[in-house]
Formats: C-alpha cells, structure tokens, sequence
C-alpha cells in the first residue's frame, strides 16, 4: 500500500527492531505510543511530545466520535489537520472503551448499542461504524473491531469473542476503503492457548498487514501473558508489526519486546504524570511524598528532559498540592520521556545484540528499586 | 541600591517609556506583569513566558507563606532558586489577599490575623511579617504593606486606611533589611483627590525608590480612576517607577499609560486564558461560541503566538469542552502574548512620540469590535 512498509531490520533472540513507515513518517519499533485520548495528550502540547521524541500518537476512535464527532474532524482535515500532529496516528476501534466507559445497553452480532458518557446519547458501534469512524479521524494505522472480555470471562465466554473478532474482522477489511490507512486485525483468546491460536490462525488468513494482541490488560494473570505472547510469535507472520494494546509498565514492555511486540501503548505514564506518580531510574516515585518538601534535586538525577533540567523535587511537589496544572504538565513529560528513551535503550540494546543483557540490568534495577528511592 | 535603577527615556503627554534595571534583569517599561500567584503562572511553562517575552512575574507573598511556607522558599534559595525564573520578580506585601480570601479574624494597628484558606491555620500579617516573609522570598522588588478598603467604602474609612498604610509604610522600611531588593510604598485615599495628595506626599517623604497606586481595582467606580491618576503623576517623583495594582483591561492599561504609569499586573489574561475568554486583535472572543464548531481559523488571525500559528479555534474549542488542560495553556499562551505584544506596541509608539495616535487607534477598534467579532 502505498506510503507504507514495516521491516524488521535486526533481532536478538524473540526481541526485534525494525522500522514502520507510514504517509506521515518513520517510526522506529519497538515503539511506544503516547495516549492522546481526545485527539491531544492530556496536560502537554506537540511541541512537548517533538521535543522528548514522540513519533506516533493513539487516539480513541470511542472519544472522537462522541466530541467533537467524526464528521467535524473530516471535514477538519481529519486527525491531522484537526489537531495539528504531523506524525503518524493509530486510532483504536472504539471498541475496548464502548465495553468500559459507555452505558451499556446490548452487544450482538451487529455491534455494540451504547449510551454516550458525555451526553446520554444513543449510538450504535458496528465494525461497519467503526471503520467509517476511523476513515473520517484518517489515522495512518487503524483497528479492526473486536470484541475484548474481561480477564476473569469464562473459557465459553472468551471463545466466543474471539469467533466473533474474527467475524467482525471480515466485516472491517470489508468495509474499510482507505488505501491510506492500514487496517490491522486483532487476536483476541485471552489466556488460552488454543484459543489464541485459532484466533492468530483466522485473522492470519485475512492477511491484514500488521495485528493487534487484545485481552491482555485486561485483569488476566500476568503470568499468563508470556506464553501468550511467545506462541503468537511463531503464528503471526515475523515481518509484519504486532501492537500489544494496553500494555503496560516499564517492566511489562520490556518482556514483552522480548516475546517479539512492536508496538506498545499505554495510559500510565500520563496518567500517573497527573497523580504525582514519577517514572525514574532509581524506581517510582511519589511526589506527595513529605521527604521532597525542601529536596531541591531533580526528580530523575540520571535524566536529561526538561522537568529534570529546570525543576526540583520540593518545587514540582509545591506544584502538585497547590494544583497548579503545569505540575502535570511538567510530571507528564518527564514520564513520557522515561518511556521513550527507555524505547531507545530497547532499540539501540537489539541492534547491538545486547538486549537480553540490557533487559536483565533494567529488570534487576527496577526490581531493586525503592518505591521512593532517591 | 546596587544593581537597580529607573530611567524614563522617553515621553509623549504623561505617558513614559523608560528602563527597570534589577538585579536579575532589566525590565523596559511600561510593562505588564504576569501573576504567578503561587510561585507559577498558571498552565503555563517559564519556557512558555520566555518564549512570549515576559520579563517579569509577580507572585503573591499570602499564597506563598501558606504554602509552601516562606522559610522553606528560602531554604532553596527564594523564588529564583525554587521557580527556576531567571528574571526579576515582583512580591506583593500579602495584605489585600488577606482582605480578600482568609478568613479575617481582625485588623488593628499591629496587623491582620487570619485564617488560612488551605487549612484553618492561624497567622498574624503584620509590616513586620510581610517584610520578613518578602524578604525569604526574595524578590527583586518588594511592596510595603497597605490597608486596602474596598471601593465603596465611607471617606473616613478610607481616611483611616491611607493613615494607617503610611504608618505601615514606615514600619516597612524599618523592617526592611536586603538591600538587593526594592521596597515600594503603597499610595491609598480611593477616590478623594485630597486623601491621594495626602497619603501620597507622607509616601514621598518616606523616600520610596518606587510607589504602588492601591486602591484602583477593587470596585471604585472607573471614571474615579484617571483624576487620581493625573494628580499622581503630579505629586510623585517623575524620576520613580509607578505601580497600578490589579488593573487591568486592556483599555485600563492603555489609559493608565497615558496618564504616567509604569508597571501593571491583572490575572485577567491567565484567567480568563483558562476560562475559554480570548484577547484578540478583532475584540474579545469566547472559545465556547457553538460558531467555532468547525472554525479551521486561528484564535486571532492577526497574532503571531504559537498558539495561533498551530491551532484552530475548533480545535481549541473542542480541547477547551474536553476539559483538557492543553486548551487552558494555549489559551493563556495567547492571552499574555497579547497583553505582552501590547505593551511593546504602547513602548514603541510613546518613543515615536505616537502614543496619543496609537491609543486612539486602539481605543477606537476595542470599542467597535464585536465580543465574539471574527
């Protein structure tokens, strides 16, 4: 398709770095996509997310199509010119966040009838809509529809999802016509083996240029996801891109990276960036914490952004009680950096075939880590 | 002092350009004052305010002895050293937010004692107090306390007031021992021309390197405020930087300017900047407007911010209706340039000897734009 490709350029064990290119740019994998909810990141501006090395942006096809609807960003010039981003966008299927955020009237084989969050209006979410929905946003990557169950669904229940993700998948290629977008399917199966192979094996067969892993944030067992993770690598074709959604800590992508995942998304570090929840090298950190009160060093003393370059400990937990919205600001920066350039280290730690070792030192790290150690 | 010094340069009427040399930079007058109200502007970056062109900040001497408390400010090297702000700072003395959000216990002639509005703690705001508590701060220019009566209040209300501010100011100057900062006296007597020549005269014998005009921007009727003004510009130093507390507008700051003033400050750009209300070139425009639904404009087609260089006013409206915290810093980002770019234009048109023709010019279109004229 045109303005689009994905190569894996080097691999060290199950671990693989390649790169993704799409009509708005390169992104090296693995790579981590901030959250960008309704079509911005919550508490920082695209000048922030250039700066730390952002590369690709999620947006939630669910949100958009509520407010400020989907024809309004169309006729914006989609997620593009609507927002401003000049990277590469994935817009997820809406699917996920009908299930958890929506008053919930039915799901059937047609989709998902749902009452707005918002406004309590009525709304229907089909594989057809949600197509239409994501032509209109005009992400570069888009999601087919799945059906997601709980992580504690019945092995009947979750077998039945996944039958009718692949349904609803067919129904997606079909009636998504953008050939400036690519659609990817999405495995669904939960902790089951067999589930999960019959799942890779039909979508698979629809040959979709890259897939999404579901149902594995979703209160399963940790435990589980390895195994998961590592029959999906010899199922799903080695040289197209997997996106694990969801997914996860800084520990829960590195595993994951090494069971041979792409692409990576995740609400945590912005969401924790807004609780006062620090990412730092030395392990987590609270900054309502009463031993910052007067500690005027860096929040991260072995990191290079901004937050950590300008702002101490006392001052950005001075910030958060007096809740000054640039403590989010500067909180969210700083924990999307740590990502980011953690996705470097992975990168980089692939390319020179030293990832297993790399991820054995940050494990060990962050295993050791105090909660608040500094 | 070392390190401080005023010139006016330049005169068109009574209107003034000059020079605020302070310890941490010069500032060019008539300037404009951002609030950081706690130790930051609110929703926006230092970064931001550089980049827009703020020179100077104000932070409130009441806020910040409650939280996070003065001695701690000054453990960690004052405002400079805990904000990060290179530039010079501006404290205000605490006494009118006392008078405006703690719970009053009582003012007599030793102070006011109150309650903290964040947790119910009792404090005692005296000269005294306010001095030591400006001087852990440690800004570039300090105020003395005043006793501030609201605008409606009887002459001899006001007559008290303006006695007892002077007394005040006397304990001020005795309290007052760093000798890096400046300490202005506060001019009182609301709207009685005779009160201000008074309560002026005691404050210029007293010798203040600079004078705040209180008094003018709590509920006094507007047509009350040029008569003082011009008696002011007679009765002050010509040679001494003159304050206007709280005010204002724009069309306050530009007449204001015109009768001899030279710093200002007001939290209307950053609030009404969090609030959905935009400054622009066209008139006063609120994001909220259903007609900016689909607007791909820019807030202000006129305005070079970076707001209105990378956003659209359906985008903002739609961030502003998500409750993102983005649109609140855009926002702010545009409302300070526009109050920021203002001031170079009211600076540049007084040293052509244009201000009368530049204020009519502006007076005129701010009078005949539409509020929400696009």
């Amino acid at each position: 398709m045109a303005g689009f490709s994905f190569e894996v350029e080097a691999r060290d064990g199950r671990a693989r770095a390649g790169r993704l290119l799409t009509p708005h740019g390169e992104v090296e994998t693995p790579a981590f996509m901030p959250v960008g909810t309704a079509g911005a990141v919550k508490a920082v501006l695209h000048r922030d997310l250039d700066e730390i090395g952002a590369r690709i942006l999620l947006a939630n096809t669910y949100h958009l199509m509520l407010r400020p609807g989907d024809a309004i960003v169309a006729s914006l010039g989609g997620l593009h010119g609507f927002t401003g981003w000049r990277g590469p966008y994935l817009t997820d299927s809406g699917g996920y966040q009908v299930f958890s955020l929506a008053a919930l009237r039915r799901v059937d084989e047609e989709g998902a009838r749902f009452q707005s969050h918002i406004d309590g209006s009525a709304h229907l979410l089909s594989p057809e809509r949600s197509m239409e929905v994501q032509m209109n946003l005009g992400a570069d990557i888009v999601m087919a529809m799945d059906e997601c169950p709980s992580g504690e669904a019945p092995r009947e229940a979750v077998a039945e999802a996944a039958a009718r993700t692949t349904r609803w998948a067919k129904r997606c290629r079909a009636a998504h016509r953008r050939d400036d977008q690519w659609l990817f399917g999405i495995v669904q199966g939960g902790i089951h083996p067999d589930l999960r192979e019959t799942s890779a094996r039909e979508l698979v067969e629809l040959d979709f240029p890259g897939y999404g892993v579901g149902g594995l944030s979703v209160g399963e067992p940790k435990a589980a996801r390895g195994p998961v993770l590592e029959l999906l690598d010899r199922v799903l074709p080695a040289g197209r891109p997997r996106y694990l959604m969801g997914v996860g800590t800084p520990e829960d992508v590195v595993d994951s990276v090494a069971r041979g995942i792409d692409l990576f998304d995740c609400v945590l570090p912005t969401r924790n960036g807004r609780n006062g929840q620090l990412f730092t090298s030395r392990g987590r950190l609270s900054i309502r914490n009463a031993r910052y009160r007067q500690d005027p060093g860096p929040p991260d003393p072995d990191c290079p952004c901004r937050t950590c370059r300008t702002t101490s400990r006392a001052y950005l937990r001075h910030l958060h009680l007096a809740g000054e919205m640039s403590a989010a600001t500067l909180m969210t920066v700083h924990n999307l950096f740590y990502y980011l350039d953690m996705m470097r280290e992975v990168r980089q730690s692939i390319r020179l075939c030293r990832f297993e070792e790399w991820r054995r030192r940050i494990l060990h790290r962050l295993a050791n880590a105090e909660q608040d150690g500094s």
